[in-house]
């Protein structure tokens, strides 16, 4: 088992694509550096029908025939309201381009998200990573569902969160991040869980900036796969455009597939990690990486989890120039 | 009443002392660009009874001869807890030396610091800033009981609050600073009321540190004042050298009263301010300074008040050389 040190990392994708979730698939289904071994999809972005339809299109694209299960239609309490994302990412979760995904080879696969996941961590106890670039819903259901899987997974890393560093506050309140605020019960439920999480939140991943001539390098290559994500990416980086300035988007999602492949790139600070579930800090992850004030308080006894605080974000983007 | 605007600034100090709210007094009794009218105590650093003997004591020894008023015994829910602060500013809440403070030649003010501050605001429309450094009860009561003092009140300057600037977090909490804490429901309401509120908080507070050299300076001033000043930092100095190492002390309270004299020290920023006031993060204060998740949020309708995120410490170390 040693050898998988230096070999491509079995990771399953947990996503909700949506556009920058598109260009992390590319990055897991085509770079050497990952093994992806499955995709399970969730809601966020848009409907899990929309965000099921498009992981599957988008594996294909990629050229993996691997399984694809259906997760989370919605949050684990119903009281929380669902992400509403048709305005950064289009009305079918990809700028538009959706309809010109190729049909894939593989029939959907039976299982339901969480399943599939205990599934596959239970036959290769030890090795696999969990990316999660959606609400955490899919993984709150696996952990209730066997919560033996936290101690055979090998690694957990999530986008999500905003922890206000670098002047970068939530974005969908002015403490909250959208896959957080979209089911915070799952959230909490996976950064307390006994399994070792890296989170990849907005203090990172807006700092990784792929300017629209970073985006234009992608066309023509991946026999149209590259093309495809360019004309998605259009009415994404128009969005950021509009509030941002930024000329080009975040590359909030593969940033979590990135710190896999270059963790020399980022910075990270320890302490457990806890999401808030009332009031106005609704959404919000808060880390006691100081550890000052004493036993009996909301972090005390939880997993010390790691949260990424600095990123070389270049170093990030450069991985782009090695798919396809 | 144009004149006011070089005259000394009239102010309500509504404090708990405290060591640092010692300083404050200094600075609000005894320099000149200040003309302290009354002095209001309230439950914090110590019970009201000590904080209200303190004030008392503090207001006799900088040779003031004013109304001093005691005020709120604990916070407006009576769940909340009370801010324990023993082993910050010793039993006495002066570091040892409140026994040395002076006998007031006053009697204490009949009536509850609420009702002397509505009073006074009543009779002098327009003119009085209210600088408040403990919980924030008394001022919320003022406004309960009269609300129209919130048009009738020049400024309210507070010491309280983190908004996680510079690394600065909560100081009990990873998010709550401990006035905030104390009474979140008061601070609450005071910073969505309708009167123009500026908030020094732990992210400016802790960056204006006085060394023991500069305390030191204080020795042999004020016949006697200074040299009792000096003695009751010393138990402040011991807490924050033994959990920061600074070699000195915080100018938290004094901060507030500095922003009043020095105000191109401070950069501020504006927005509606909130104080989370359930679960985890219960006592942070959030501020919706960039304004851009629409209307129907816990910030949308409320006024927008000051945050002060940066400050140029010396400039406001350098008003302890103006008094005594």
């Amino acid at each position: 088992m040693d050898s998988q040190i230096s070999s491509p990392i079995p990771v399953i994708f947990d996503t909700d694509p949506g556009i920058d979730d598109a260009l992390a698939l590319a990055l897991l289904a085509c770079h050497p550096g990952f093994d992806l071994v499955a995709v399970t999809a969730v809601f966020g972005n848009g409907p899990v029908e929309t965000t099921t339809r498009n992981a599957r299109g988008l594996t294909a694209l990629f050229g993996k025939d691997i399984p694809v299960a259906a997760g989370a239609s919605g949050p684990l309490l119903d009281k929380r309201r669902r992400k509403d994302a048709a305005h950064v990412h289009g009305d079918d979760g990809l700028g538009g381009v959706a309809a010109r995904l190729p049909e894939p080879a593989r029939a959907l696969d039976p299982r339901p998200a969480h399943q599939l996941i205990c599934d596959m961590v239970n036959a290769r106890p030890g090795e696999i990573t969990l990316v999660a670039v959606g609400p955490f819903t899919n993984l709150a259901l696996a952990l209730a569902h066997d919560a033996s899987i936290a101690g055979k997974v090998k690694r957990v890393v999530v986008m999500g969160g905003a922890f206000g560093l670098k002047g970068h506050a939530g974005n969908v309140s002015p403490v909250a991040e959208a896959n957080i605020m979209a089911d915070p019960e799952a959230a909490d439920q996976v950064f307390t869980a006994a399994w070792p999480v890296t989170i990849v939140g907005l203090d990172v991943t807006q700092e990784a900036i792929m300017r629209e001539a970073d985006l234009a390098k992608l066309r023509g290559r991946g026999d149209g796969a590259g093309e495809l994500l360019w004309l998605a990416t259009r009415h994404y980086q128009q969005f950021y455009d509009a509030r941002d300035g930024i000329g080009g988007i975040y590359a909030h999602d593969a940033s979590a597939a990135a710190i896999l492949l270059v963790p020399e790139a980022f910075t990270l600070r320890a302490g457990p990690v806890r999401v808030a579930l009332e009031g106005i800090a609704t959404g919000q992850t808060i880390q006691d990486w100081r550890n000052e004030h004493g036993t009996g308080t909301p972090w005390s006894g939880h997993p010390s989890q790691q949260v990424c605080v600095e990123v070389d974000a270049p170093r990030v983007l450069a991985l782009f120039d090695e798919i396809f």
